[in-house]
C-alpha cells in the first residue's frame, strides 16, 4: 500500500515547550542521553517525536547498510561497512530522514537485540544473527511508549546499549556486535506505575507535559488538527518557513556546540545544587553540565551562561529526586535561584 | 452447512438511541474513533452492531482482494491491488456487505495482527504472512465483547492500528503492511474491571446502555423478538420502509459531511467545555468537534450549532472524566449547559 | 470391554421436582437455552441428566455423519450432509439416543471446539480439522458438571456456540463450520465459587436442588437405589410404564409447542415482574415467555395462563436477581404474585 | 536388584483399629467407594495398607492381561480379554496378589489415565494408547499419599473412574476404555489443607488416627518394628496364626455379603440420622447402608443391626458433616445413639 | 583438570559435637535415617559432611558398576550385578571412597531420580535409562544444601527413596529400579523457612550448630583454616593420628552394633518420653531407639544405657515437638531428665 | 565495527576510597573472595572495576585457550592444556589484560555455567559442552550488576564456583569441569531489596559508596569526565604516572603476599571483635584475618598490624552484622576500637 504520511508539523505544535525543546537537544547533541516524557494522555508526545524527524533534512548513510553508517565517521561503522572500507576505500551513498523506531512494550529481549537466525541455522548449519529493534535505531530515535509497562530485563538492555552505543548480542557461544547510537525517547503515565530508580536516573532529560488550559491555544490546538487533516500538503505548505527556520538553528547549534566552553564558576554552581537538592550520585552534575552546554549552543552562544545552569536543572533534576513514599518530588526552583 | 442468518432488524430495536446514534454516527464518519458501549447485560448491544450492518447496502470492493480495498481509493489500498492496478489498470469488483469482525477475547496478538506462515516457511524456505483478524477488520467493523477483558498488549495493538488505518507486523525480520481502517466497536460490563485510562480515551465515542424500565417498550421488545424468531422474512418485509429510511439518511449525511462548517465560537465552546470538566489532554476537543460535525451531516445541516455540540459532548466526554477511586465519573450536563 | 450401564431410570428419581422440570422443558423445546443446576453435593444432578437421556426414544440421524445431523432439517445440517444431498438426494439414516456428552472441567478450548489435526498437516502438508467436543454434542445434552470452575475462555465459547447453534473454529486461516445445537445444562456447587453475572444470564433456567428432608421421601431415596444395583433390568420394568408415560407426554408436548399462542396481558405481566424486581436487560423477559409457552405444551395446553408465566419465572429469574455482596438473592415469589 | 519385601504384618499393627476396619470393609466389598485416612504424621497410614495387601491370597487373572481381568467376570472385562474369549473360550490364567498402586502428588492427568503413545505414533503413524496408572489400578488398591495436595484436575478424574469402574480416555479423536475397579485409599494430614467438600464427600469411608497414647502400646509398636527388621521371616511366622484367621474371616464375609438383609426400621434409622445431622444430598445414605451391610458380613452376619448402622456412621458421616469456617465438624456419636 | 582436593580434616573441627556425632552415627549405621542440620551461615556444615566422608577408608565395590555395588551384599544389588553373578559367580572389584553427593537446590525431579534418554530413543528407537543423582548417591551421602528450599515434589521423592532403599523410575510405561541407599545430609537455615511437618519427621535426626562465642575455639578454628590453605598434605599429617583413631572407633562401633541389646525398662522410657513430650505419630520412639543402639556401640558397648536414651533423645526429639504458630519448638531436657 | 574503549582512568577516580581499596586487594589476592559494593545509583560502581582491569599490566597465558590459563600453574589448568602440556611438555602463549566479564541480571543458568550443544549433539549424535559465562570469567573479575535481582539459583551457582575455583557441569549423564577463578565484583541499591543472609555472608568484603558531598571533588568529578569524554588519549597520558605508581605498588604487594605473618594476639582480637559484634558463624574471622594480610601487603609490610585488623573489619563486617527487621545494620567501628 502506499506508504502513509505519519508525521505532523512540529512547530504547529502549540504549547508544550520544555517537550520540544528536550527533544531538540538531544538532536543538536545526540551524545546527551535520551529524555523521559511523563504525562496525561493525549498530549501529543508521539505526535512532537514523529513530528521532529519529520523536520529534519536527510543525511548521507552508506547504502545498504543495515544499520546506516555515517559514511565518514569511521570511529562508529559497523564490522561489514569497516571491511568495504577497508577493500576499496569509498563507500555508496544515500541519504534518507532521520527515523523514529517504535519499541513496542511487548517487545522480548531477542527482538530488542536480535536473536540467531534459527532458520538459516537448521538449513545451512551455520550460526547467523537476525539483528532486532537496536539495529534499525542505530542514528535515529529510538521512541518507548509507556517505557514503565516494558519487562525490566528490556529496560536494562535497552539503557545499557544507550550507554555504550554499541549492542552486543551474545547466543550459544557467538556474540555479534554493532553500533547502537540512538536518541531514546520513552513516555510513561506516572498514574500507571513508576520506573525503578536505578533505570530512571539513566535518562538525561525528564520533562512533564500537561494538557493546555487556556482556551485560545486550545483552539489552536484543533484548528491545527482539523486543519492538517483537511489538507495535510497545504498545512505543511503554511508552516514551512517555521520549519525552515527551526532546522537552520538546530544546524547552526551542532556547528556551535563542539566550541561551547564554561568557567569553573559554573561547574561549582552546578556541583553546590546537586549537593543542596541532596542528587543521588554523580550523573545528574555531568548530565547537567552537557545540557547547559547544549543549550548554550541552541541559544547560539559558546559561552556556558548561569540562565543555561538553571534552564539545565530543570530539565535535567526533577526525575532525580528522592522521593518520600506516597509523596511525588517535585523539584523548587526557588531552592536553586537561591544558590 | 447453510449460512445462518446472523443480523436482527436494526431499526426494530427499541430504544437505546446513545448507542444506535453512536454507531450510525460512526458509519457516516469512517475515521470518527469507534465506540465503547458499558452497559448491563442482555442489553442487545451486540444485536445492534450486527444489524447495523445488515442494513447497510453492499459495496464494491476489488474483486478476491484479501482486504476488500475499494477500487477508487488509491491511498488506502493494499500493496497486491496498487501492483494490479499499475499493471493493467483496472481492478474486477464485486460487492458485498460490510461485515462484523468478532475478536474473541482470548485472541493473541499473533492471530489479531498475523504472523508468519510457519508451513509455508518450513516447507518452502519462504517466509510468508499469514494475514489476521485485522486483515479481514478492513472496511469493516471490528467488535470486541468485553474489551476489558483483553490481554492489555492486543487492546495497544488494537487500538494503534484503529489509530494509524494500517496493520504493520514484524516477524523475524520481515515486515508486510496492510490497510486495516476499521469502526472499532467494543462493550464492557464496567462491575468486570475497567481499561486503563490510557486506553479508554481512545475511544472516540462511549454511550451506557441499560434495560428498559418501560412496560410497553418492554413488551414491544418481546413481541419483535417473537415475531423476528417466528418467521423472520416477514419480520424483515414489516420494517423494510424504515431500513430503507435510515439507509437514505445515513447516504444523505455521507456526502454531506465533506461540507459541514463551524463557527470559532463553537471551537471556544468544545474549549470550554473541556477546561471546565478538566479532562486531560487534547484528544476530547478533537473527538468532540468531529463528532459534532457528524451530527450535523446527520441531521442535515452543513453547520454545527450548539446543538451538536451539547449532543457530541453526551457521546464523548463520560469516559473522559476524571474519576476519584471508588466513585464513578459522572457528566453533569447541566455543567455544560451553563457553559 | 463390554459398555457399562449408565442410565438410572428418569421417574424413579425421588422429589427434585423443579429440577426435573427444567430438564423436561429443555427436551421438549430445544431452543430454550440450558439450564443450570446449583445445589448441594450427592443430589442425583448428574444421575437425572444421564436419566432423562436414557429415557427419551431413539431418533433418525443421517448414518456416519459425526455431528448426528437430522435426515429432514436441512437448515441445520452439516456441509457433508448438505453435499450428499445435493448429489444423490437421499441420505442413508441410522437410529440413535440422545447422547449426554461430557465436557471435563479441564477441558481446554481446542479441545471443546476442535483444533486442526496436527498430525495430518505434517503427513500431508493438507490443513485437516480435528473436531471437538461441542461437533459430538450437536442434537445432545451437553453437561458441564462444575460449570463455575470452567476456564472462562471455554465457557465464553460454549455460550456462543449455545446461542449461535453453530461452532465456528479459525485457525491459521482456514475456517471450518458445524452446527452445534444442545442442551446446556450446568451444574455448580455455589460455595465454590459463582459464574461471572455475564455468563450466568445465558442460562435460560437455573434450578436449585437440596437434599430431601422427608424420612419417607429418603428411605425411598435409598431402597430405589439399593434395588437399582442390585438387579437394573427388573428395576426398569418395574418403572417402564411411568417412564412410557413421560415419554408420551413430551412427544405430545412437542406436538403442541408450534400452536401455543399468549395475550397480550401475559406480555405486559412479563414485563412488570422483570421491571419489579430489577431484572438487568432484557433476556430475563424473551426467556420466561418462551418458558412459559413451553409449559403450557407441557401441560397439554396451546394458551398460555397466568399460573405458566408463575412457573416460569420461578425456573427463569433466581439467578438474575442483582445481588448485594455477601448475600444471596432470593426470588420472593410473593412479589411476583402481588403484581 | 532383588525384590525389596515392603509389607509389614497387618495383624501386627498396634491398634488404629477404625484404619484396619474400613480397610477390610474394602476389601470384602470392593464397591464401597474407598476410605480416606485423615491424620497426623508417623501413624503407620501406608504401612497397613501394603500390609493388608500383602495378607490377602492370590487371586486368579488373566495371564498376561495389562489390566489383571478376572477370567470369570466378563461384566468387567478389557476388550483384549473379551475378544481372546470371543476367539477361543478359554482364556490362559496366572495368580498374582492383590497390588497397592501409588499415585505419587506430582502425577500428572496424562500419567494417570494414559495417553497416545507419541514415539508409535512418530515411528508408525498410528495412534496407540500409553495406558497410565488407572490401568495397574484395577482390581488391586490405588494409594494416594497427601491426596490434598493432588491437583484437583487430577482428584476429579481419579474419582470419575472410582465412581464408574471405568476409565476413559480421549486425545485427538481417538478413544480408549478399559476397565477400572479399584479401591481407592487416600491420606492428608489436615494441617496442610484440605479436599474441596464436592471431593471429599465421594470417598465412602473416612477414619483419623492418631499416635497411640499409652506406654504399653508403645512400647509393643516399637518392640514389634524391631522384631520385624530384625528377622522379618521370623516375624511374619509369628504372626502367621492371626493373618490366617483374618483372612478366613474375609473370605467368610465375601461370601456372606451377598445375602445380606435389613429391615425398613434400619432404613429409617439411617435417614434420620442423616436428617438430624444436616447431612448434604444423599450419598451418605446409600454409603451408611452399603457399609452396615458389609460391618454385617464381616461380623458373620446376615441381616443389619442398629450396632452395625451405628459403627457405619461413624466411618461414613464425619467427613460430610457441614462445617462452620475456622471449626472442625465433631461426629457427636450419642446425638446418633439418642436417635 | 587436576582433581582439586575438597575434604577438610574431620577432626580439625573445632566444636559443633552433636553435629559431628549425628554424622558418625549414620556411619556406622546407614539405616539410621540421615540427619537435618539447622543453623547459621558459616558454621562448616558443608565442610563437616566432606571431611567425613574424606576419612573414612577405602570401601571395596564392583568394578564399574554405576551404583557402586557392593559385592557381598546380595540383597541391596542392582540388575546388572546381579545378572553379572549369576553368570560366572565372581564380580571384578575395584576400591573407592564413599562420596559426597550434591543434590543442588535447583534439581528437578527427572534430574534426581533419572529420565528416559530422548536421545538414545530417538536414535534406536530403544528406550533407555539415564540415571540421575539417587544413582550415584548408592553407598554414598547425599547433601542437600538448603533443604528448605527444593521444591516439594523433590523432597518426597528423596524421602521415599531414602526410606525405600531403592529408586524407581516409571516414564512412558517403563520402569526401572535401582538401590539407593544413602545417607541423607540436610542442612537448613531456619530464618529462610521451614519444611513442611511431614518431611522434617522422616529426617531421623537432627542438631541445630551455631558459632563459638569461645575466643581461644575461635582462634583455633582460624589457625586450622590458615594452616590448612597454606599447607594441606603437612596439615593432614599432623591430624592423621586423631584421624586414625576415629577410624578405628566407627570400625569397632560397625562391629558391636548388631550385638546391642536393650531392657524393656529402655523403651518403656522411650515411650514415656514421646508421650509427655506430645511427639506425633510412632515414627519418633522407633528413632530414638536405633539412634541409642547405634550410640552404644559408639560408646564401645553392647547394652542401651538411659543415658544413650538421653543423647538419643537430644539428636531425635527437637525437630518433631508440636509448635505453636510464631514459636519455636525448644526440647526441655529437664523435662525428660525428670522422667 | 571498531572495537569501543571502555576503560576509565583508574587513579582518576574521584574519592570512593573503600571501594576502591576492596578492589586493589581482591586483585593483589584473587582467594581473597569477592566484593560487595552497595551503593545509590551513579557512583562510577561500574566505572572503577572496568577502570582497574585497564589499569593492569598483560598477563601470560596458554595460546588459544578457552579458560586464559596460566602456563605455569599446573593446579588449576583446564584438562586441555594438562593434556598438551603431557604430550609436548611446552605450550603456546600469549598475553593479554583482565577482563571485566558481565553477568547479565537476566542470565540463566545454563548461560552461565555453560550447557550442552544441543546443535551439535543433533548434527554428530556426540555429546559436547558449549561454556557458559563462567569459563570466559576464569583468572578475569567477573561483574554482576544489581546482584541482588539475580535469580537465587543463579547466585548459588556462582557463589559456589567463586568458593570452590571450579565449575562442573553435569547434563544428561556428561560431566564436565573447567577451572573457574575469578574475582567476584557485584553491586546492589539496597533500596531494591536485599540478599538472602546465606549468600550475603560469602561475598568477602563489601564497602558502601555515596556520592561526594563536597563541592570541589565534585567539581573534580565533572571536569575528569569532560576532559575524558574530550581527548581520551591525552588524558589517559596526563594520569599515566599516577597509574604506573599503582601498577608498581600491585606488584610489589603480590610479591609480599606469601611472607606475611601475623602474632596470636592479632587471632584473639578479630575472635573477640567477632563475638563482640555477634557476626554469625565463622566465615567473617577468616574472611578479616586473610584481609588484614593483604592490606599488610599492599601497605609494604610482612606483619600484620592492629590498624590492618581494623581497615579489614571495615571492609568484613558491615554485611556481616545481624539485622533487625526494618533496621539497617551499622557497623560501630568504635565498639571495635574499644576492644
Amino acid at each position: 500500500m502506499e506508504q502513509t504520511k505519519k508525521g505532523y508539523c512540529f512547530t504547529a505544535i502549540v504549547g508544550q515547550d520544555d517537550m520540544k525543546t528536550a527533544l531538540i537537544l538531544n538532536v543538536i547533541n545526540p551524545n546527551l542521553g535520551g529524555v523521559l516524557i511523563r504525562g496525561e494522555k493525549g498530549t501529543a508526545k508521539s505526535t512532537a517525536v514523529r513530528a521532529l524527524a519529520e523536520l529534519l533534512p536527510e543525511r548521507t548513510q552508506v547504502a545498504d547498510c543495515r544499520f546506516g553508517c555515517a559514511p565518514d565517521d569511521k570511529a562508529h561503522m559497523c564490522g561489514e561497512c569497516l571491511e568495504k572500507r577497508a577493500n576499496d576505500k569509498t563507500l555508496a551513498q544515500s541519504l534518507a530522514k532521520m527515523k523514529v523506531v517504535d519499541l513496542p512494550v511487548s517487545a522480548t529481549e531477542d527482538r530488542v537485540v536480535g536473536t540467531l537466525d534459527m532458520e538459516h541455522a537448521i538449513k545451512t548449519g551455520e550460526k547467523k544473527f537476525e539483528t532486532g529493534i537496536l539495529a534499525g535505531a542505530n542514528r535515529n530515535i529510538l521512541y518507548v511508549d509507556e517505557v514503565n509497562l516494558l519487562d525490566d530485563h528490556v529496560v536494562d538492555v535497552l539503557l545499557d546499549s544507550a550507554a555504550m552505543g554499541v549492542n552486543t548480542v551474545e547466543r550459544e557461544g557467538v556474540s555479534y556486535t554493532h553500533p547502537a547510537r540512538f536518541i531514546l525517547v520513552g513516555t510513561m503515565n506516572p498514574e500507571e506505575g513508576d520506573l525503578r530508580p536505578q533505570l530512571i536516573d539513566r535518562f538525561a532529560l525528564s520533562v512533564t507535559v500537561i494538557g493546555e488550559r487556556d482556551i485560545e491555544k486550545r483552539v489552536m490546538v484543533m484548528e491545527n488538527r482539523l486543519k492538517y487533516e483537511d489538507d495535510p500538503a497545504q498545512f505543511f505548505e503554511e508552516f514551512e518557513p517555521m520549519q525552515q527556520a527551526l532546522r537552520d538553528r538546530i544546524k547552526t547549534a551542532e556547528g556551535l556546540l563542539g566550541k561551547v566552553t564554561y568557567s569553573s564558576k559554573i561547574l561549582e554552581k552546578i556541583a553546590k545544587i546537586c549537593i543542596t537538592l541532596d542528587v543521588d550520585g554523580h550523573r545528574a552534575d555531568i548530565v547537567m553540565l552537557k545540557t547547559a552546554m547544549t543549550l548554550a549552543a541552541y541559544h547560539g552562544r559558546t559561552e556556558v551562561t548561569e540562565a543555561d545552569v538553571m534552564e539545565a536543572a530543570k530539565l535535567t533534576l526533577p526525575h532525580r529526586m528522592r522521593r518520600n513514599p506516597f509523596e511525588d518530588a517535585v523539584l523548587d526552583l526557588s531552592q536553586i535561584a537561591d544558590i
